[in-house]
C-alpha cells in the first residue's frame, strides 16, 4: 500500500502536484511534503520497520519516493552511543550522541537528504545534477551521482577545506570554486537550476532534499526504544535539519509510534556565524543576515533559508540556541575523540561545545534524556587541528630508547592532564 | 549455549586455554582459536544471524568472547555493492565491492580484528593496551580503547600519513614514531608487550584479533544470499585477513550455512612491498622479506608474519597473486570513485589494480562472481593524490561567469575524456 505525498506551502497551505518546485507561487514561502496519514498508519509501523533493510529507507514509506524504489547506495542507520564520559565530564547523566560522522556513504548527515533529493531527481528526468554546498553536501551529491550515472556540477565557496574538495573531485564531479560565501554561491546555484534544468538537489529539489534529514529523528526516537529524548541538541546551517528532527518526531506521535512528548530543540552554530541563534537570543523570528567568519565553514550560511522555521521551531518547543567560539570549537573536537572515541568536523565541535555550555548555564537539566547530533566527521576538516599536537621526536626502535620515552611521558604526563586537559570553567571549554 | 573455544597450534595442533599468547611452545608456530562446532551448529545458524544485531556482532557465538558480551561500539557489517560500472571497464560482469571503507567506527576493516583483541584485552585484566600499526590499526585502537577505559600505546613508522597520525593522536592516545619501517617498529612491540604486561593487539592477543577478520567473510557470505563467490580479491600485509575470510568460508561450510564450493583466493600487493606475491608467483611458500617502498604504506609490511599461510591458502585455493605500481594504485583510486562512488585509501587502489589485472590477464572469468575487498577510507591517504586535480580557476557569482566556466569545461572535457581517462592497456590501468 503506497502513501501517496504531495508539496504544500508552508505558509498558505496551497497544494502543489510533485514537481522540481521550491516555493509558493503565491506567497513565495517554501513548500514541504505531505503525506496521506491515513494510509502511513496502516504500512508505517513498529513492525514494518523493524523488518526493512538497517538504513534509511526502514523508512521509505514516510519518504517521498515511490513504493517500490530501490535505492542504489545505503545511507544511515547511524549509532546512537551512550556518552557516559563526556557527560561526566560537562554535568550531565543520560547523554546520547547520534553518530553521523560514519554516515554511509560520505560520512555526514547529508547522505541522507541527497539519497531522496537523488531519487526524485531520476523520477523528474534530470541528466544533470548539483548543489550549492558548504562541503559535505558536495561529497554527499558527487559519491550518490555517480552511481546513478548522473552528470554533476558543484558550487562551492572557493575557500573550502582541501579534505572537502579532494572528496567531491574524485568523484568526477565538475566542482566550481565562487569568490565568495555561501550565500553568493546558493543565489547563483538558483539561477542555473532554472536556466540550465538541472536538478539542484537544495535549490528545486529542496522539499525533498529536506525530507531525508527526517530519518535522524526517526532514528533516534526508534534507538531509544520507541520514545522520545527530552532534548536533542543540532547544528544548524540553513537550518533545515532541526525543523525535521521536529517533524519526524511529530510524525511518529501522529501516527501512535511513540508516546507524546514535549522535547525541546536546542540549535548550536559559530559564534562567527550565528544569525539563528542571534535571532533565538533575541526573541525574535527575524533573521538578521551575517558575513561569516568561523572555522565551521560547513555551518556558515549568513543567510539561512530555513532560519525563521528554525528560530521558531526551538522557541514553540521551550528550547534554545547557543553559538560558540573557534577556540572551543577545536577544543570539543578533541574532548569528544577523548572521551568517546567520535572524531567530528567543525560542525560537531560547536554541537558539543554547545551542547557543554547548555548543561553549564542550566538550560539543560542533568537527568534529562539528551541527544547531541553529531553530523560529520573529523578527517574532513583536518586542518581545524593544525599545531595542536607537537610531532612527537621519534625514537630507534630499541627498547631503552621506548623506555626513555615512557618515562618522560608519564612525568610530563601528569603535568599536562593537570593543567590544559579539557576542564569546563563557567560554560566554556579551556586547556 | 555458549560455544567454548581455546587455542591450537596452527602447526603441530597443541591445545593451550585461552590466555594472551600468540605462539606455540613447543614449535613456534602461531596459535589460532579453534571452537566447539558440535555446539556451534546449535547455536550459530540463519535465524539466529539474522536476529542479531546490524553489526560483526551478529556472529558473536564464533568469535573467542563470553556469550554475554557486549560490545561498547558497533563495527562491521559494512555494504556489499554491486559494481557494474567498474565491471564494464575492466571486462567483468558480477563484480562485487565489499566496502570497509565505511567500517564503523574508524573507517577501515581493522575495526573488526580490535573489537575483538580489546574485548579480551578486558578478559585477560590489561589495563594498558597497544599495537604496532601501518596505521588503520593504530586509528582503530585508539578510537576504540576510549570507550573501554584503556590506556594506550601506539607504535608506529615515524613517516606514516598526517590524517592516520592524527586520527590516532586526537583520541588522547600516545603515539610512538619509530625510526624505522613496520618491521622495526612491530620487533620492538613485542619487547614492549612482554615487559610492560600490556596487551597488544598484534603481539600477545594475535590469535583473537586475528578471528575479527572472519566477519567479512561471514558477511560476504551471508550478503550473497548465503552462497559462497567464486574468487575473492584480498590485499595483504601481514597476510591474516585473506586466510581468515578462507577460514570463515570453511566454517560455514562446516556449518551447513553454505554449499560447499571451491572459492578461489587472489591476493593484492604493492610492487613496492610484495614478498607475498613473489613467493605465490615462484610457487613457493617461503617468504623473502623486502625492504618496503610504496605509497601504499598500510599494506608495507616486509616480512609478514603470516605470510606463509596466505601464501599456502591462495595456492590450495587455485589463485594467484599480483602487485601493482604506485602510478597504478592512485589511477585505481581514481577509477574505482569515478565508477562507483568509493574512495578508498592506497590499500584499495591496491585491490582494485588487481583485480583489474587478474581479468585482463583472464586469471579470473568474466562470469565468475568475484567480490574485491576494500577496506580502507580515502580521507586517510589524501596524499597519494597531491597533484591529481588542478586547482580549477575559481569563478565571481556571475551567470556570464559560469557559462564561460561551462563552455570551457565541456569542450575540454571532450578532449579530456579521450586522451587520459581511465583506460586498460595489457593489464594496466593508463590514464
Ligand atoms: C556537518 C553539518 N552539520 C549540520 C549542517 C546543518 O544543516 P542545515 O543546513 O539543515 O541546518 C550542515 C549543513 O551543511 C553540515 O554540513
Ligand atoms: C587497509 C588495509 N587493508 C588490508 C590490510 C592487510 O591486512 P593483513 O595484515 O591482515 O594482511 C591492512 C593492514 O594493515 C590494511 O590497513
Ligand atoms: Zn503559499
Ligand atoms: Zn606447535
Amino acid at each position: 500500500m503506497a502513501v501517496a505525498y504531495e508539496l504544500r506551502c508552508r505558509d498558505c497551505g496551497k497544494r502543489f502536484k510533485n514537481d522540481p518546485l521550491s516555493s509558493c507561487d503565491e506567497c513565495f514561502s517554501p513548500l514541504e511534503v505531505v503525506y496521506d496519514m491515513d494510509a502511513a498508519k496502516r504500512t508505517f509501523t513498529r513492525e514494518s520497520i523493524a523488518g526493512g533493510p538497517a538504513s534509511m529507507w526502514r523508512y521509505q514509506s514516510l519518504l517521498p519516493v515511490p513504493e517500490d524504489y530501490a535505492a542504489p547506495t545505503p545511507a544511515g542507520w547511524t549509532p546512537l552511543l551512550e556518552a557516559p564520559r563526556l557527560a561526566k565530564r560537562i554535568g550531565a547523566k543520560n547523554l546520547f550522541i547520534k553518530n553521523d560522522a560514519v554516515c554511509l556513504p560520505t560520512l555526514s548527515f547529508k547522505d541522507r537528504v541527497v539519497s531522496v533529493a537523488l531519487a526524485n531527481a531520476k523520477i523528474f528526468g534530470f541528466d544533470t545534477v548539483g548543489c550549492s554546498s558548504t562541503g559535505n553536501l558536495a561529497n554527499a551529491v558527487a559519491a550518490q551521482a555517480v552511481r546513478m550515472g548522473f552528470k554533476t556540477y558543484i558550487l562551492v565557496p572557493a575557500d573550502l577545506e582541501p579534505a572537502k574538495i579532494l572528496n567531491t573531485q574524485v568523484y568526477g564531479a565538475t566542482l566550481v570554486r565562487v569568490e565568495g560565501n555561501y550565500d553568493h554561491v546558493n543565489r547563483l546555484s538558483s539561477q542555473i537550476a532554472e536556466r540550465f534544468h538541472w536538478g539542484f538537489v537544495n535549490v528545486n529539489l529542496r522539499p525533498y532534499y529536506a525530507e531525508g534529514s527526517k530519518t535522524v529523528g526517526y532514528e533516534i526516537a526508534e534507538q531509544l526504544g520507541w520514545r522520545l529524548p527530552d532534548n536533542v541538541v543540532v547544528p544548524m546551517a540553513g537550518g533545515s535539519l532541526i525543523t525535521k528532527i521536529r517533524k519526524a518526531f511529530k510524525e511518529l506521535v501522529e501516527l501512535g509510534l511513540v508516546a507524546e512528548k514535549q522535547v525541546r530543540f536546542f540549535g548550536a552554530q559559530a559564534t562567527g556565524c550565528s544569525p539563528i541563534s542571534t535571532a533565538v537570543k533575541a526573541g525574535s523570528d527575524i533573521i538578521e543576515p551575517q558575513r561569516p567568519n568561523t572555522i565551521a565553514r560547513s555551518l556558515a550560511i549568513g543567510n539561512p533559508a530555513d532560519g525563521p522555521y528554525a528560530a521558531r521551531a526551538i522557541r514553540d518547543s521551550g528550547g534554545w540556541a547557543e553559538d560558540v567560539s573557534d577556540v572551543e570549537i577545536v577544543s570539543a573536537i578533541q574532548e569528544l575523540a577523548e572521551t568517546e572515541g567520535v572524531f567530528t568536523e567543525t560542525a560537531g565541535g560547536v554541537t558539543t561545545a554547545v551542547t557543554a555550555r547548555l548543561y553549564a548555564h542550566g538550560r539543560i537539566s542533568p537527568d534529562d534524556v539528551t541527544v547531541s547530533c553529531i553530523t560529520g566527521n573529523g578527517l574532513k576538516t583536518t586542518d581545524a587541528l593544525a599545531g595542536k599536537y607537537e610531532a612527537e621526536r621519534t625514537i630507534r626502535p630499541r627498547m631503552a630508547d621506548f623506555e626513555e620515552f615512557v618515562a618522560q611521558h608519564e612525568v610530563r604526563g601528569i603535568v599536562v592532564d593537570d593543567m590544559v586537559s579539557g576542564e569546563l570553567v563557567g560554560g566554556e571549554y579551556v586547556r
